[in-house]
């Protein structure tokens, strides 16, 4: 059993909170979180895959692609943006790093598979204090 | 499979010794760690819970109220104490970094519970170059 | 010469735009970080002060005392909030990294003066690969 | 179910290319990698084990012992040396991160053995953006 | 003008109180760090020498012999020791970080010079949230 | 006075050796780092430059013009490769961290002045334990 992980970051905007709630039950739930005027973080993201060892290369993915598919389907479309208004996999959902670890795990399944390698894992850093790991269904 | 951690940190004294050792056998067996005058680190703890992510607020366990709980039942007995003296829920035992990890599962896993999730994981480092990690019986 | 340094972190959204811009001025000026949606940062606050040690306690200044001052001048007013918006000490300001760090040194300066001491230096990180430093004027 | 880690660095030179390749093959597959002057990293090595805690000294293996183990049979065999060249357990080998961490693994699992313990992982990481884990076959 | 620096880490323990001060009043002014049973913490050193580069070997000072002066006039006094008791250089002085720092460089003021080099700062890092730097007098 | 610094990364090989020393002499000097078979890293490098603050932009300067001067003077011909064999601009000179940095500064010098600001310091991290700062003659 050998896996790879790629490390990335995106910088962005969030905000906690439930449009049927209350503002009050919002701050009691959500805390800071809830802020109308957003707050944001240095989101750090690992994936993690897994796969045969290609006998050629000596690699389970070649960490290139990996890097370019976080790109292309996540990175491009969290960094730098809102993530309750701007990102269209995030639609609906509430901004929870846990909503987003899957969200993100979902970006990247089939690309990762395509490459003949599959997901082990999503990590995701909201601060140097917190994070969720996301290991499918 | 959603896991979420907290990090907190911790500063301690302790000793590694067995009174039925000589201090010869003690300083064959703990090298360094034997000094009677005590020595300390500064502990980093990680503590992964999982459970079933909450369909309002989109949380496996609300991260306040983890870092509370570990404040609550961890921290106040071992920050800026010594552990060989000091903390109730280490007595009789040896001050090793397994110990207290298994301690500090012990302290955490009902408080958890209560909450409706339930530890992954508690992982304590000693040092930037040593840590431990506990996963339960 | 002794120098102490206290590092305390908070999360804000913020953007990079002027209203004298056009849009497409804007994103030539501050590319990503003009999104008028707003993104945000994990920052990261080092102040140093010199003075003084103090003969019966060995401290140029008191610890917790620089980080209940900065919890009260700075951490209060900036975490988890909107740059722009909400900070009073940014009023009318260009919400960049530089203009923060001096707005923030013009906040402690006083209360650090009254404390004995006196600031050398406030960083602030807004990434891990960007950071400013302001030595006072 | 508990798990020790011991961290080690070393620094080394590599090259990723296969001599049955193209030079325009080579740049294909490993880009800048596949550079015939060499390039080089500071590895950093995590070495996790697990095995039943010793009743007397609460550990589940002496870390002093551990990291004489990982320096006997990995690092003076790879630390300033060229990985391609020099080193005599990846002979024949393609130095992919992937290949160095199962190489680092079968070095180590008889001597850990011997000590009452048992490898859970090895972990091995290139730069900070991407590292390689490997749980034995 | 160039400057090196050599990271060095050692384990201690230390209390800060004054023995002419009442249990309360060092409480007041030292809080938990005057816990009467020890508490301790890892500290990481970093120290700074500048010089003129030596010809024919392009360094101010080889490190390898400043980590060597750092290991002999420094962490075989302080690494795995209780600072308040043990330490010959901190007899009679408050165990702070910056009473620490500054005996660190009157360690190695001498030893550096004999080497044809001399110290540009002394840093000492008591937490990740804490550090002093001295500069000489 | 205000300085802002960017960090960038590069992995390179190198070997520090004299040919006028015997090899004895290169093992007595520069200890494994004189290994025939080169050796490498992962360079951090800090680059902090001053000037006066735009008034429009609130900058010092633009941080993606300074990286981009980094990655168009120093990364193209450092990253993954050989730095006694292949960079143009520490041809004839030792590979050590000291002449690297220093080497570094002149290759930033004149483009950073160009931009309205001046550099004031180049930091160059050869491992987590050891670094240079150049700040200019």
């Amino acid at each position: 059993m050998i896996h790879i992980t790629r490390k990335e970051t995106f910088n962005a905007a969030h905000r906690l909170f439930r449009e049927d709630y209350s503002d009050i039950r919002n701050e009691e739930v959500f805390g800071k979180c809830s802020n109308p005027n957003w707050h944001g973080h240095n989101y750090t993201l690992y994936v993690t895959v897994g796969g045969e060892m290609d006998a050629e290369t000596g690699f389970v993915m070649n960490l290139k692609i990996l890097s370019n598919l976080i790109q292309e389907h996540v990175l491009e479309q969290l960094d730098h943006k809102n993530i309750n208004i701007e990102v269209a996999f995030m639609k609906g959902k509430l901004a929870s790093t846990e909503n987003l670890a899957i969200a993100i795990w979902n970006q990247l399944d089939a690309p990762v598979r395509k490459q003949g390698a599959h997901l082990i894992k999503v990590a995701l850093h909201e601060t140097d204090n917190n994070y969720v790991e996301y290991y499918g269904k």
